[in-house]
């Protein structure tokens, strides 16, 4: 337990640094044409981008700093030293760095989208070769009502590695497109990685206690950095965290949810984010027309944000778009308005498919803090489903 | 000796792909404003700036694909995994990357001094934790002539450590202050890289082959990448390098000097750049005015480059820096030119103090491109020198 108290002793530092540290630097970003401006307000002041690029580094340097710690007791008694534990720690660092350095190139050179796929797959690598000569483990347990047809277990081999391989590419993006207002990301990838840290506590006194203190060695020092960044990427945002941000939380997830074994239980934190992906697959496949940005529209005059819609001609898109569409609309789960434009051919306008449009649609407009609020307390109730489900319900299906 | 077959073929293809992909990214940089303007040609194009973070990065894509070959007989024999092999192979990767990602960060945002200084250090720390856990040599054997006095060997204990961290420091910095003519930076880097190349195939027959293997793993890649770089770096440049490439070069350095242990054999391959250190010292420490670029100043009238100069009055001067100039000026080391102004006053002009300037003190003013060539064949010779004294002359010294 000594090195989770000198972990988080070193994350509360951390924190205070990321504090001090990014009004200084503010300046530097946009000399750096690091910046943005804020869509959803009526000041048009430019908001430094990419910040997350100090967080990432402030996280680094404080594990940097505490690589020697779990090893200790094996420097200081001469014992045999545990270079498979080591390695794995060094390999966790090197894939997070190596994201890191992805995310800041893909802010500052906007990268093309084949990039944002191939290269968190490259970065994952050394993490699946540690995976490999560390455990090996490809053998998944089978839900208890399956096991007529699988068996107790099944091995998936190297689909078990192209999993793991596409989970960093999964959360990285799947936070990425949760977003659009001030203190989103930051504030959706806090709520996981405080999910994680209490999955991680309760383990501690199970068998696997090892690997959930690996995992915790990661996660206090990110919720750390993560929360002096939301300070100041909080409504209105001081900072925009970037792609950067987006990267590194989502490499932190897949190294911890990987080498802590727990990638399965991981996912269920991400619920939020897994319902707005179904919910945009309509957009993202181009079933239906993707503007450029699907934010929500800012009305200046009522400081409100209201839904932003895509338009188009009902008779341009293909079978599999209207089947989509009429469930979506069955369900009230859209809005939707038909028109008659001069061509007399039907146009429909509906809003983008977005989580956060969907909340707008449901509750109507409402300033931008209280969207955020709400989705972030959407996040925290699922969390608290997942640990439902993790834990009472998974013995329905599992023998725990 | 398989292992460095498939290293070298990979890293054939790496040069390929670093010059197919530098020419459609040239675009990106510049829309991204990393471009600078070359001061030495008439035309006043916009130069892609910090291209070695293209380089650093296939570079790191071909070490982690590279990552299971070495390895790949304990895998298939079932052997005992070398753990503590793999570490460092893992670790010196995570040192490249963070230095890539510093690197970047410098170009993109312009950092501090102290910024520079301090965080090669910062990236160096797993390193000397790697060195810890599966070395901790800190002894050092003793020249013959010396012996008498402090015994065979001594042993440095911390002392070496901060030897080791400051190596990063002084290798990146070496590179980064001897620049300033197209093809300089990733030239110079080429030939430490062959010489080290050359020392390590050498060696390979001798006891620590397995050290000095390690090594060549890195340093193909580096030098297949380099050289990709360089034809488009080459006068006239298409490209410039970047303080990316500096760092990354360092930090690629260092690692093998340190893992490979041969950090003292390195030095040698530095020796340009030692002399162009100590001849800058009176500027770098304002014993002498120092202007923001130091670089020759380019006559478009002659396309030649001429000598850059700094102006001072003689009385402003401290005592050091009066000794100091006196010293070089009676070796005719410096461009000398005294004057009185209006205000009676006896001024003095004198060359910027870098080995470029001081070549065309020696040699005239001359094209851009002989001044990189004669540089380069000056660290050619040096290399030479290094080896002379590394194999004959050390016998001298040291019982071989």
């Amino acid at each position: 337990m000594f090195t989770l108290v000198v972990n988080g002793l070193m994350s509360c530092i951390a924190y205070l640094v990321v504090v001090r540290i990014i009004p200084p630097l503010e300046g530097m970003f946009i000399k750096a044409n690091l910046y943005g401006i804020d869509l959803s307000k009526t000041k048009k002041d430019k908001v430094p981008e990419a910040i997350g690029v100090v967080t990432g580094c402030i996280f680094l340097i404080a594990l940097f700093l505490f690589i020697p710690v779990p090893f200790s007791s094996s420097i200081f008694e001469n014992a045999d030293f545990p270079h498979d534990e080591f390695v794995e720690l060094i390999a966790a660092l090197l894939s997070i760095c190596c994201m890191l350095l992805l995310g800041f190139a893909d802010d500052v050179l906007d990268l093309k989208w084949r990039h944002k796929l191939l290269l968190p797959t490259v970065a994952s690598l050394p993490l699946l070769m540690v995976y490999y000569v560390n455990f090996n483990s490809t053998t998944v347990i089978i839900p208890k009502p399956f096991r007529s047809w699988f068996g107790f277990s099944i091995n998936l081999g190297l689909l078990y590695y192209v999993y793991m391989g596409m989970l960093a590419v999964f959360c990285t993006n799947a936070i990425n497109i949760l977003a659009g207002v001030n203190g989103l990301e930051a504030g959706q990838s806090v709520i996981i990685a405080m999910s994680i840290a209490i999955f991680n506590l309760l383990e501690l006194y199970g068998d696997l206690w090892k690997a959930h203190r690996f995992s915790l060695y990661f996660i206090f020092p990110y919720i750390a950095t993560s929360l002096g960044l939301l300070k100041y990427n909080w409504y209105p945002s001081r900072v925009f965290v970037g792609d950067t941000f987006c990267y590194f939380s989502g490499m932190t997830f897949a190294v911890v949810g990987i080498l802590g074994h727990f990638s399965k239980t991981m996912l269920l934190f991400f619920i939020p984010q897994v319902i707005n992906f179904l919910y945009s697959v309509p957009q993202l496949f181009r079933l239906v027309p993707c503007p450029r940005h699907r934010i929500p529209r800012y009305n200046p005059q009522t400081d409100k944000l209201e839904i932003s819609t895509t338009t188009f001609k009902l008779s341009d898109l293909n079978v599999t778009g209207i089947i989509c569409l009429s469930i979506l609309k069955k369900l009230r789960l859209i809005h939707w308005k038909e028109y008659y434009k001069e061509d007399s051919e039907k146009w429909v306008q509906c809003n983008n498919f977005t989580l956060l449009n969907f909340f707008i649609v449901l509750l109507g407009p409402m300033r931008e803090v209280a969207l955020t609020k709400y989705l972030l307390i959407f996040q925290v109730i699922c969390s608290l489903l997942a640990f439902s489900i993790r834990y009472p319900l998974a013995s329905l299906f599992y023998d725990v």
